[in-house]
């Protein structure tokens, strides 16, 4: 499907530079894309390829000052990354068939009820007294346990797991592979050195709009619920243990880990391979650097920091630079300390 | 099902303080808990909460003292985590229906041995030669290869692979989406920098009573065993590399890693996200901190260890507090050098 | 089966030294072989086992000085790893029987194209329009969704997630859980602190003959491909992210962590748990240590980083080994500042 470069700058609002009734069939990144390809530059370390894409236009911001000519059509618009999602949804509708309906074989427990246009693809299963929702998707080999809730328009890929009296809202995702509900990592150390399983009688509850990316595992309270709240998005691979509480809006990049117990705020961005332990308090709007490691409640909204165990990210980079510059400075100290011990007796 | 406190109290030897004759038909955390809800207070961190709980009774160390009057009838025992671990398990049978049973489709390959009460989910799959003891639970969509032994009351949940010639003793409990016997990472570097790939012909034991978490990894053994010994507790995301051994009753937190042919101690603690490299040896008893990584063996047995690379968690600790002070002392060394080479030159 | 070691010698062109008409009919590590088994030796570190081993054979370097008697046969040749790789890929032909044919159910979409001797395991699924080449092997409960290309002889282990539009190539080997084609994590933030995704339309290629560890995560590119070159070896657990691009022969080991549009060279070797941020270029023949962070474009081919943020490797080990120290140098320079104040007025 062909679209001009007017047609497409009328949906996002946006003003034409140069040629607008060039055509484009596809949505591509700037050092890639060639004729019949719009693209977009958001990233100001990308503008270089602004000056050089093959594109056939390309989004920018209307604030942007262009520094040398370019080849290609100019769409300027408020904001190129609301204006890129924007297409990017108008492209996935056309191109991407709608699942529904009910493939077979699948399992479909007693007690469960389905609501309208729901996908049920083969070999997914759905226990006892389950509800699922309006326009639900549940991919191939999908597990739904015992007494699940699914809100409406929430997609689970193929092979995620729900564990029984898990809770998840409307408009989630869950991506291929995720596990829900999980036991906690509870056990009750004896006398003798071994451990007693401590049994989590608890469950998951996903708020409205929630993220759960590939092969994140979210464990069931002990005898609560694990909460992530409303919107929050998880990317892959990620830990979170029993009694968690995620709040709103809150972003986990891949690989982080969120320890038993721990509560963290709203609107806080958790980067990659970052480790919290249990039992904390994370204020709002914090943010952890990549690989940081949090042993100590955060009660400071805003704050941002960086290092194992973490502080406050300024600080840490200080301290960090000296850290590479130590041997040097250890010769210092040498130095100085000769100098100083050898002053004959009589200076002191 | 309703209990009074009384009644509870004798189940756990405990002594009642306050009313016993209310009920309580609940298990909740301190904070959450309300009338007819039985709570218990184990972490000295909580005790805050139990002069403001809600909770119909708490569970206690008969040795607390109380600093505050409380609202809430009290029972006294000798270990609240073991009495609170017993309650669960009660409240566990009494709510949740044991799975028994097979349920269509599910495959089983020629040649299988299947023990009683076994539970059989709906696509799960067991290859040729397998041996299922009595009491077993796979949940649907779990894999089991050929040849693979599992002893008695094993439970494996939905998704787990397990694969061919692995042996899972007794009383073992895997979770969603862990794979038992993946190809070791093994691969021979050629001279053209291309790698090729040594088969991987061995296997992984798990002993007796072995947990493993949510979306667990354990590779096979290149030509001899991976090994998890009797009683070790796997959290989620944890990676076991090929030929590593751990130890009995060793516990690991979420997504620690243990590269090949590493051998881990018994009753020893890994924290989350900790990785040990290759070829080592740990000693027994030994305590890896959260992010610690390990690149020597441990021969002390209870060694407590942090940092990458980990050494004794004291020294870290105090190595840690200075460097936080770094650009403070790269200051005062500073105006020492400028002092003392100020110095005029007679002082030499 | 029963093999003499001058049999085996010549399969490995290889030359005896000692009893080469006793037989043996496994393969096994030298501190666990006993009578009938062939062993090898490579890593020095293990020579002692040499001297002790009961192994019938032992595979070693032609160059190998003995240093004592040996009690077993040994088999001198000029790569023992190689030879042992050969020996193993023998011994799996012999042991291992080749999966082929149909299970079922499984199922099978409209649409789809399936090449000669194709293993398709029980609740394997086939989405439409997918062309699956000769000789692939597709275990139980594997998702191919719809559109995907795989190539000859590739390997996809049970439960595995390919989604739509994944370009696989021949000779791959995918493990158990390993999700391909995920979204990328991409949300643009919205004025009210909320995220609303950006739908993902991109897909993930991978070239021939590379293989991808048991629940590692690779998502697809949001407009274009995230692509794994030729020959790329992943481990298990690994993330990589949106538009990533991992060059030819570069290997990965388990729990690292590539993020969104990163580029990472050929010949690389990255380390257990390390991470790299987004939107950097790593030089071709990089190595990263264990738990390294990359924070910064690499552009020296062959530079070898360790620490978070990574530096050169042997200056962060001098810089470490300071640290180590740090609390006696903070006593030394508070002694020399005393010394150094203590110093008359009339010093100055």
């Amino acid at each position: 499907m062909q679209f001009t470069i007017n047609q497409l700058a009328e949906l996002l609002e946006g003003e034409v530079i140069g040629n607008g009734e060039s055509t484009v069939d596809k949505i591509g990144p700037l050092d890639k894309a060639g004729p019949g390809t719009i693209s977009f530059l958001h990233n100001p370390k990308y503008e270089a390829q602004l000056y050089t894409t093959k594109a056939e236009a390309v989004i920018v911001n209307k604030n942007l000052q262009l520094k040398q000519p370019v080849q290609t059509a100019l769409i300027a618009v408020d904001d190129p990354y609301s204006s890129l999602t924007l297409l990017l949804k108008q492209y996935q509708k056309l191109t991407e068939p709608v699942k529904e309906g009910v493939e077979e074989p699948s399992y479909i427990s007693s007690d469960v009820t389905v609501g309208d246009s729901v996908y049920r693809g083969a070999f997914s299963y759905i226990g006892k007294g389950s509800r699922i929702g309006n326009h639900v998707k549940l991919y191939p080999q999908v597990y739904i346990g015992d007494n699940v809730t699914i809100g409406d328009n929430t997609v689970i890929f193929s092979g995620a797991k729900i564990y029984s009296k898990s809770v998840i809202g409307k408009n989630c995702v869950i991506h291929a592979g995720a596990i829900i509900g999980s036991d906690g990592f509870g056990f009750a150390p004896q006398p003798d050195g071994s451990y007693e399983s401590i049994p989590q009688v608890g469950n998951v509850i996903l708020e409205d709009g929630v993220n759960v990316g590939a092969n994140t595992t979210i464990d069931c309270g002990t005898m609560e619920s694990t909460v992530i709240k409303k919107g929050a998005k998880l990317d892959n691979l990620i830990q979170v243990a029993h009694n968690v509480e995620i709040g709103e809006h809150t972003a986990i990049a891949a690989q982080a880990g969120i320890s038993g117990s721990t509560k963290v705020g709203k609107n806080c961005i958790i980067a990659g391979q970052a480790g919290i332990t249990g039992h904390l308090t994370i204020a709002d709007q914090v943010t952890l650097g990549a690989q940081a490691g949090i042993g100590k409640s955060i009660k400071k909204s805003g704050a941002i920091l960086l290092g194992s165990p973490a502080f406050e990210i300024m600080d840490y980079k200080r301290s960090y630079a000296v850290f590479k510059n130590l041997p040097n400075m250890a010769k210092r100290i040498n130095d100085v300390e000769k100098k100083v011990l050898n002053l004959p007796p009589s200076e002191k």
